[in-house]
Formats: structure tokens, C-alpha cells, sequence
């Protein structure tokens, strides 16, 4: 096929200094044979529920990941030239169109992790043999879809290809966990749990809050309409995630706001919030008191907690209403954690086998909250470099910004966090290039024996994200 | 002469490394030779207009350079002493004096931008073979003087000899644009354009707001009593600028707020500020406001819009009170985006044909705020690293906090923003060799094949900023 | 014994790229053999008073170090497991098992600061030749304390055999000093003085306040019930501490804020805050002031200020409530220096003779904030990076942050603020080699001369100290 070659270098990413380099390159052969560990994602368990094969590699490569369409679109793209359809039903461009696109602005991703992932994904895992372009555009989408055809492109067998250990999907508690069931009821041994997110029924202003709470007490068995009735519907739930495998929570709120009120006060800010009388702190205060909530239950059921704040979601609201949410508008904002976190972590802080893992859109916090914070209250382990900061620099910002006083013993090892299947090995490679770079430079500058730092690699890579995300506690023993 | 040899080495600025140096060096042969394309700035037309030969070296090189009046003041040099006026006209340091005390202190600036910028002007411009000390001042500033009255260093000749294809100055829309004509009138064929900076007739703090109103009237022949006769006032002036070259618009607001009022509330508030009778929150309302107005308009004249907020003013008010602005007491503030931009990027951010450009003071937010809002709305544009992030080493935080999240396709290329003419082929020679050294270590770390490394540079350097500045339609078409 | 072999690399700290080593091997080569100044810091002066051994080597490394502390900590190992006596008395472990703890955790420290001192005072100073594990706990703790035991490991022999030319405590005003007039008394010549550092008395906030106004009172024998007398009082205590040795005065404020209020409001705002009737705002004026009004006596007595802002003090409320401050729970906050600081700039920024040194905990200002004011005010001066920015990775943030706007002129030169005594050779040490690794990358790039670049390297170690902290003008004259 015509276009220029697409190959991975076996060095990408490594330093470029020859003696850093062959340090590097030693420490990557340690972890390249590893295992994926993926607690955190967004992947849809119906792919390995049903196994069907994928329709075609843009609806898979393109319109349902928001980075690529966010960068086409700043390019000018309008995103139903990329298939996303419109809420109301407009006409959308087919895959093949939707491909031909992205091929011709194929170079707006130069050095962007996106293209890392892009190449490794279309290279590594799809066989192709060159990069997209405008010329290719078309035999590159027939042979790629093609492939995608064929069975071992199935979800299933790419999660087996991918060595993918263990892998946690994101469930509202009002998700019946039917496809989580059907995988395990398959006799596919894929590893395939559920986290719960339950920001739909514990955030006032998620428009479907008050159904959400009808929703959640059928679900339970458990009245909602009072404070107690919804702690006990939402501790029940949690069984429900846990016995299908949920090893954590995960809470995606505006800000880090925790509080600890009491429980008069708590009942009262509850019986407003659901009454919908309440004002934005009225509401901000109930998302940091259930914060600290399920914290506390946590303390029952041994759940990890994971707290990713601080986005500003649908910032183009005007988009957001033509579109729908996830299309790449979602930006960063400003977010304290000092402040926010006190109320929880004076409480909760240093309770035995407690994690609360913790994440952030704003580097800024890096080295002057979250290490420091981290570097204290012993429930605390940094989460890996988030989103926007998933890049090999955003990595490099986050060892060099968190590990001089949390150090790595601290920090919870990498998370794909993403939806994006074909991406998954692409991601964890790119993040194990970057910490064995970052590690032979420690080396190269005498702060670390290679021994030591060899050992480091493998466990960010594999020891710590399965103690951290208990791993080993997963049961799925839901019928 | 005595003193320290100065020569610039060929590889300054290159890395260290010797392979990454190696493809740095191929990198920079293709973009050395290109023109200089300076679509911002601060030059004085009067300049090319008058041609006449520059006064001295220390009026030319320190006194009007507020980046080394600011270091040798922070070394205890009073402003005078520096052959700053004060505004009740007290005595100041005759030139030579002045050149005495900044080559005494030209240590101050080791390892700043301005040393780079200075070394290069002295040498490559000026054939200073020394570096200014105590023992040589008197010899080099009577060498430079003469050199100075030379027929080759006439402000025209200067402009050819640089190579500058395109350059454009900044005016009010009070300035009646006599200089620009008076370019065109000579038969010079130096590209020298003007832009719209209309801080002074949007901004009701400014001190001459009432008066300036008045002046806009006067100039346009539009009544500026009413919101839309002030719109029409503006705009007429806009057009008068197009027809004088501009391609653009720029704002200097102290922060980035953007509104996007009713026709009726942007009214009444007009009324409120043109009566004086605002408070500081109509003002910066009223900015806010009159962004999105510019914007607006650029929807119809085309011309590309230039954000520069963030700047505290006039830090230490005594000393503009006694020697004026622009004496290197202006300083960077934290600066939102996110929520100051919303109003206008949900009105205007997808329309076709927009351009924004964004600047910042404040480098948190890179990766947090800039890059995420450039990577999605089709009309942002990153500025290139501004004022005090101009340095090489805030030239490659603006590429590492950047380019994972939107590219090099979303940022606009070197502008050199510099009233300090000498300055400006060097600032742009630093510009070339660091965005040549960054991506030589991208090509050095095998995410970026050399050839397209080659041709990003010469984009960078000189594509890009001819096309989000949109020269090719610079017209001046004034009599 | 049985271990790791611990030994320091001769290059450690220095870049991996061979040429810039030999560069920086160069300049350091100039800077290592020079004397250690250490005017600021916060060790105990009864250590020198008494010259008595040192009682083990846990209660020396480990439970008087908050960075150790922490890290322990953060691992779930309580604090009365490191010897921490609990405020109510509770037991705690001996110090043979708190060094069995840390040894057993020694892992924990990999690439922080915390390890790179560790591992030169148990080498280089205590002549340790094994890393210390759960093997070797006890034979390296009874080594260590025989050790500790000998005349060679006496504070004073110690402070002679470091090195250290000049060394500042830091005491607040209440103290008699009896200590620094019984080092002097002794006969021996180390060159220990204090410091001022008046926060128990110029804030209302802390707990002892009224308490301390009278104690204030009765040390300088001047009342304190008004305004003029109390800041009389002050001044006195200043001369008392001049008389000590002290050059600097040090300020360890919640925020940068800085007021300059009339005196009669001054005098207000005293009684209100004697009298106990203030508000929050009123004792964050109170503070603010009060560093106008500590500046305004440095004209008078020639104190060099210090400022060291931004630390949320006992995050942990109820753990301070338990063990006390300094237990490694204060985290740093985001600070405003730009607003903050301009009541006091404006009113004496460009004062002859004063030194306002300041330092952060916010690296978010170094680039914004504290490089455009120190390379405007003359009276500024950068503090080295502080506390938990105190990282090899933190120095070079510093560097590459400030340098561009503000020079090396404009900075302090090295402090190793610590309380932790074997710390000071290696944390001098460590900044010595990140300066000179900083430094030989600018040659290597060609910015820099080589010659230059080893003068610059001695400057900061040695002469800009020196000079900062008016070291040569201490006269230590008490009875």
C-alpha cells in the first residue's frame, strides 16, 4: 500500500543519551513481558459480553474516542463529519467519510500521545503496514475493516492478546450489571469486573438526580426518602458491585469539596437536595458530605476509593446540546485539594486499610498539595497522570513534581482510565517507556542502583496497581 | 579592544547531547535562511518612516528596553541614571554615562533572554567584538555610535538587512496612522503594517476614556453618544486600519473575562461607563463585553484577534507616577480561561473563517486551561510564549505543556512582540533554535520521523504565522 | 556487616550526558572545598552550648526529622512508633525499635531528598558502609551509637568538621539566648548566632498571644499596651538579638500579605487584637502590617527580612492535637505574592540597603510572580527552593523558573533551613552539584562561558550568602 511506513521503534521514547538509553532499554525488558493491570476504566463490558466483532475502524478509532475527535474538530472538522450523531437526529457522514477525514488530518497528532496510541493501535494490534493518509484513505478502511471481521479481532480475543490480567469497567449504581453476569455465565476466563460510580445518584445537579433516587430504591429494595434509607440503598448497591467483582469506587465531582457534617445536618441538607430546594452550596456540600460517606462505608467493605475532580464538563454547553456530552469539551480547571480534602482525611486519614486514590487535571498540585498531602495521611496514593496530562511529558511532570517528597511508594501505578479498547496495550506501554526512562535517568545520575530501579519498574507496573486496587480481593460471586 | 571576546557559537541553544545535536543542526539549516515574518510587535513606525540614523547605543539598547531597565534597576541603578525622563522632567544620565553603567553590570544578565538578545545585537548587528565591561564602555560606545550613523544601520536598512518580509506595529485607533502612509509614500518597499489595539477606547479605566470617546468620534465622523454609534465608530476605524495593512486586532485586558450581553443590558452598561458612573465590575464587564464585540466584528472584516491579559500594570505605582509606564514594573497574574472565555468561545468559538490568538502570563495554564480549549474550539490559537516566558527555557515549557494536548497545528508561531528593534532577529534566531532543539529531541527519541520534523520547523517558523496571521491579505490601500 | 554496599558516587547528581559531566565535574571541583554558610536554619543552640553526645541514632535521624517522619507515616507506621511522645504521655517505642521500623522501611525513601541525606550522614559522617534493612537494624544501631558516643561526633566537632563557616538558629523574641551567650562563653570559635523570628508575637492567631505581649513586655522592659510601645519593645529585642549576632530577621506567615496602614489605624487594629476582639480579617492585617512595620526597623538596624509564607500549618488538626506541631503534617498552599506584597514594595522597594529575601512553597510563582518582582524591586532577593521543594528536581525548577527574568543576581544563594544537624553537609552538597549540573548544561549550550559559569557556581555557594545575609556585618557583643 501506498503512504509512508508505519513502524514502532523499539527505542521510541527512551532518553537519548547512548548510557541512559541502554539503561532504559534493560529496565524496559523486565516490564515489557508483564501482565496489563487495568482498575480504572471506561471500556463497555457488552464487547466482551456478546463478542461481536467491531463494525468498522472509525466508529471504533474515531467517533467514539473524544480525544481524536476533539483534535479533528479544533482543526475545524465538524463531528458529524465524524459520525457523531446529533441529538436530534441529523444526517451524520458514514465510516468510510468519517475515515477518509481523519486520514487526510492524520498529521494534526504529530507528538501527541493520541498518536502514539493511533500508531501503536493500527501497527501493533491491527497490522497495518503504513501510515493513514489521503492517498490510502480507502484501502486502508477496507483492509482494517476486514480485519476487524475476523475472529481474532473479536474483543475477546484481543483482550486475551492485549494480556490483560485484570480490567475494571465503570457502572452507575443503577446499572443492572447484566453484561458483567453474561460474561462470566460465557466460561470466558477474561477478567472482567465492574467499579462503582455513583455520581448519578449522589450529585443534585445531575438532571435525572430525583428519578435517580426512585431508580435507586427499586433497585435496592431500599426506601430513599429519607437520609439513612439512602445511605443503606447506596450501601446495598455496593454488595450488589462487590459481587461482581468491584474492587473500588470512583467519583468524578467538579471539585475535591469534602465535609463531615453531622448527621442532623447531613439529614437535613438531604431532605433539601431531594426536595430539589437546594441552593449550588447546598448542592456542592452534599457531593463533598457523600464523598466523605463513601469514604466511611469503605470502612465496611474495604472498597478502594478514586476521586477524579476538577473538570469542567460540557464547556461548550451550545455543543453539548447538539451533541451530548463526551465529545471533547471537557476541560480543566483550577482545583484545590488542601482545603478540600481536610474535612475527610482529619477523619478518615490514617484508618488501616483505607486507600483513597486520588487524581488531578491540574499539575500545578502536584508537588504542592497532592505529594505533600500524600506524603502524609497514609490512606492516600497519587493517581496516575490523568487525561490531559496522560502524555510522556504529562508523566515525566508527574514522577519529577511528586516523587522527591511522596516518593513512589505513594503513587497507585498506572491507569488507562480510558474507552478506547484498541488503545489499552498502546497506553500501558507508553506509560512503562516513560517510568523506565525516568528510572534510568535516576540511574544514569547515581540516585538509583539498576538493581533498585529494576525492581521499582516491575512494581509500578504490576505490585502496586494490584495491592493498591486489591486486586486479589476481587470475587465475583454474583448468580 | 579589550574586554571578553564575543562570538556567538553556531550551536548555541542546541542540546548537549551529541546525536540529538546532530539532527538539531539539520533542523536549523532549513529554517535559518527563511525571512522573518513579525506579525506582533512594538515598533515605532516614525522609524521606516523618518530613516534617520539612530541617536546612540544606550538611548537605541537600554533606555528603551524595559526588560534591561527592570535588571539593572533590581541591581539598586536608579531609573535616571539609566537616561530614564522623569515625567517632572528632573536630570537624567547623558547617554555615555548610561552605557557606562549597563556595561559595568552586563553580568546582571548571564543566562537571560536578554543577554542573548543583546550579545547577538551587538555582534551579528552592530560587529561589537567584546563584551561590554567597566574598561571598555567609553571605546564601545563610541564605536557603536559611529556604526550607528552609518548609512547600514538607517531603521530601513536595518529592516532589509534582517530579512523581515512582514512586520506590523501596534496603534490606537485614536493614531491617525501618518507614519504607516508616509512608508508607503516613500517608495520604500519594506512590508510595514499596522494593528487595532483599542485598549483605550474599550477600557472605561483607562484615564483619557471620556476624552478618548470624543476623539473616536472625531476621527470616524460617527457619533459615539449612543452603544451603536460607538459599535459603528469602531468599526469604521477598524476598516481604516485594514485599508492601512492590519491584519489584526490586539488586546491587552488585565484579565481574559469575556460576556456576552443583551443588545439592551450591553447599552445600558455603555451608558453607565461613557457617564462615568461605573463601578469596577461594569468595567470589567464592560471589557469583557467589548471582546466579544471585536470578535463579532471580525466575523465581518476579518481580521484575526490577539488576547494579551493578565498583566498587572503599573505594579509599583510610585514609580509610574515619577518616570511613567513601561519602566519593567508590569507583572504577570494568575490567570483564568476557563471560565473567562466561556461566553464567547459558546458564541463564536466554531465559526469558520475566526481566528483567536491566546497569550499568557501565566504558564499553569499550558497544559491545563490553553492547550484543552485550543484542542476543541476551531478558532483558538496559541500565542507563542509571552514577555517573561520568552526565554529558551519558557520556549520549551510552552512546547512540552502544549503540543501533547494540541499539537503544533493549534499554536500560531514566533511572534517577537519587541519594541527593541535590534532585538528582533535574534529573538527570532532563539525562537528557531529551540523549536529546532525540541524537536530534535522528539526525532532523537524516535516520536517524530526527521524529515517531518524538517518540515513542522519550517511551519513553525514560517508558515504558520503567515497563515494564522493571514498576511497574504494584507492590503494598504490607504491614500 | 550484612547490606547493600552504601557508598556515594563521585558523580552523583551531575548530568548523564558525558561531556556536560566533565563539565559540571569541573565546577564543582571549584565550589566543593569551599566553607558551608548557613544562615538560616533551625538547629538547636544548646547542642553547641553543651557540646554533649548525641543520645542514639534514632532519636538524632528519625524522630527529630519531620521529612523522615512523614514518610514513615505515610506508610501507616504510627508516629509513637518512631518515638513520638504523645502530648497526653502515652508510651512509645525505644530507640532500638524505632530504627528498626525505619531500617525495615528504608525503601520508602528511594529518589527523595530525605535519601540523599540519609545516605550521606550515615556514610560520610557516621563512616555507615551499609544501607540500612531489617537485617542489619541492630548491629548498625549499636555501631552507630558507639559511634555517636566518641568526641569525633560532639555537635562542636562536628560543626568544625563540616565545615561550616557561619551558622544562624532562629528564636523567637521571648527567648534569652542564654544558649548563644554560652557557646561564645565557652571559648569555642564556631560561629553560631540567632536569628529573629517574632511570629509568637506579631500574631494573633497564636494560641499564647496575650500571654506573650507580656512576656514581651518584661524581656525588654518596655510596656506593650500600646501601639508605639509595643513596636518600641520589638525594636529592643532586635537590638538584643544584634548584640547575639543576628542579621536577619525571619517570618513565617500564613500568606505573603503585606498592609501599610496610617498609624492611627494601625494603633486601632492593636488594640483590637490585644484586647482580643479581632476578627480573621483583622489578624491577617495585623500580620500583614506588622511585616511593613518589621521591614520599616530593618531601615533602622540593617536586619535582612526573610519571608517564608504559604504553609497550612497542623492540616491535621486532630493529630497535632495528639503529638504536636512539626510532625510533618503542614502542606503548602497556593500564594498570591503579586497583590500581597505591593503595600509593602511600593512603600520600600527601593530602599537602599534593605533585603527582603523570599521564599515559597508555591512553584507556580517562581516564573509569574517572584522573578518579574525580585528582576524589578531592588530589594528583593529569591530564598533557595524551601522545604518540600527542596528535591534535586525542585532546585532545577528553581533555576529554570527564575533565571530568564530575574538572573542569578537576584537570588540568595543555598539554605539548608533544616533542624536535622548530620543533614547540612549533604543538603549543601546536593545543591552545590544541582548548580553545577544547571550550570554546565548553559556551557554545554554554549549560554554560558566556563570561566563565567565556575564564577557564577562559587558566587552562589559562597560570596552571595555572605553578602545576602550581611554575614561579615554579625558582631556578636552580649555580655
Amino acid at each position: 500500500m501506498t503512504g509512508r511506513p508505519l513502524r514502532l521503534h523499539p527505542d521510541r521514547l527512551l532518553p537519548a543519551d547512548p548510557s541512559t538509553r541502554a539503561i532504559a532499554r534493560r529496565l524496559l525488558e523486565q516490564v515489557e513481558p508483564l501482565p496489563i493491570i487495568s482498575p480504572h476504566g471506561h471500556c463497555d463490558p457488552r464487547w466482551w459480553a456478546d463478542d461481536e466483532p467491531f463494525a468498522d475502524p472509525a466508529t471504533l478509532l474515531i467517533t467514539g474516542d473524544h480525544y481524536v475527535l476533539r483534535m479533528l474538530h479544533s482543526a475545524g472538522v465538524r463531528l458529524d463529519a465524524l459520525g457523531r450523531v446529533p441529538l436530534d437526529g441529523g444526517p451524520v457522514a458514514d465510516p468510510r467519510r468519517v475515515w477518509r477525514t481523519f486520514a487526510a488530518h492524520y498529521d494534526l497528532f504529530h507528538a501527541t500521545p493520541s498518536r502514539l496510541w493511533l500508531d501503536h493501535a493500527l501497527s501493533v494490534v491491527l497490522g497495518a503496514d503504513v501510515v493513514p493518509d489521503a492517498d490510502n484513505a480507502d484501502r486502508l478502511f477496507d483492509e482494517l475493516s476486514e480485519r476487524l471481521a475476523e475472529p481474532a479481532f473479536r474483543p475477546r480475543a484481543l483482550f486475551d492478546r492485549f494480556g490483560i490480567e485484570f480490567l475494571a469497567t465503570t457502572e452507575s449504581p443503577l446499572d443492572d450489571l447484566a453484561d458483567h453476569r453474561a460474561i462470566r455465565a460465557s466460561g470466558w476466563g477474561g477478567n472482567v469486573v465492574t467499579a462503582f460510580r455513583p455520581d448519578s445518584v449522589v450529585d443534585p445537579d445531575h438532571p435525572e438526580f430525583p428519578a435517580n433516587l426512585e431508580r435507586l430504591a427499586e433497585l435496592s429494595g431500599i426506601a430513599t426518602d429519607s437520609w439513612a434509607g439512602y445511605l443503606d440503598a447506596l450501601a446495598e448497591r455496593r454488595r450488589f458491585f462487590i459481587a461482581h467483582g468491584a474492587t473500588s469506587t470512583d467519583h468524578g465531582h467538579p471539585s475535591a469539596a469534602t465535609a463531615d457534617l453531622s448527621a442532623d445536618d447531613a439529614a437535613a441538607l438531604f431532605a433539601r437536595v431531594r426536595a430539589g430546594e437546594h441552593t449550588p452550596d447546598d448542592a456542592e456540600a452534599f457531593r463533598a458530605q457523600m464523598l466523605t460517606e463513601m469514604v466511611r462505608m469503605s470502612l465496611d467493605d474495604g472498597l478502594v476509593v478514586q476521586l477524579h475532580p476538577g473538570s469542567c464538563r460540557n464547556h461548550d454547553r451550545p455543543g453539548a446540546a447538539r451533541f451530548g456530552p463526551d465529545i471533547g469539551a471537557d476541560i480543566p480547571t483550577r482545583t484545590d485539594y488542601v482545603a478540600a480534602l481536610r474535612p475527610l482525611l482529619e477523619r478518615f486519614g490514617h484508618e488501616p486499610g483505607l486507600t483513597l486514590v486520588v487524581f488531578t487535571l491540574d499539575e500545578t498540585t502536584y508537588s504542592r498539595e497532592l505529594a505533600p498531602l500524600a506524603g502524609y495521611y497514609p490512606i492516600l496514593a497519587l493517581g496516575a497522570p490523568w487525561w490531559f496530562h496522560d502524555s510522556p511529558e504529562g508523566m515525566r511532570r508527574f514522577r519529577t513534581g511528586t516523587t522527591g517528597t511522596a516518593g513512589f511508594a505513594n503513587t497507585a501505578g498506572f491507569t488507562d482510565d480510558t474507552r478506547a479498547l484498541l488503545s489499552i496495550p498502546a497506553r500501558h506501554d507508553v506509560a512503562r517507556r516513560v517510568d523506565c526512562a525516568h528510572l534510568a535517568g535516576l540511574v544514569a545520575e547515581h540516585r538509583l542502583d539498576e538493581d533498585v530501579a529494576a525492581r521499582i519498574a516491575v512494581e509500578l507496573t504490576y505490585d502496586r496497581p494490584r495491592s493498591v486496587y486489591r486486586v486479589d480481593r476481587s470475587r465475583f460471586s454474583a448468580r
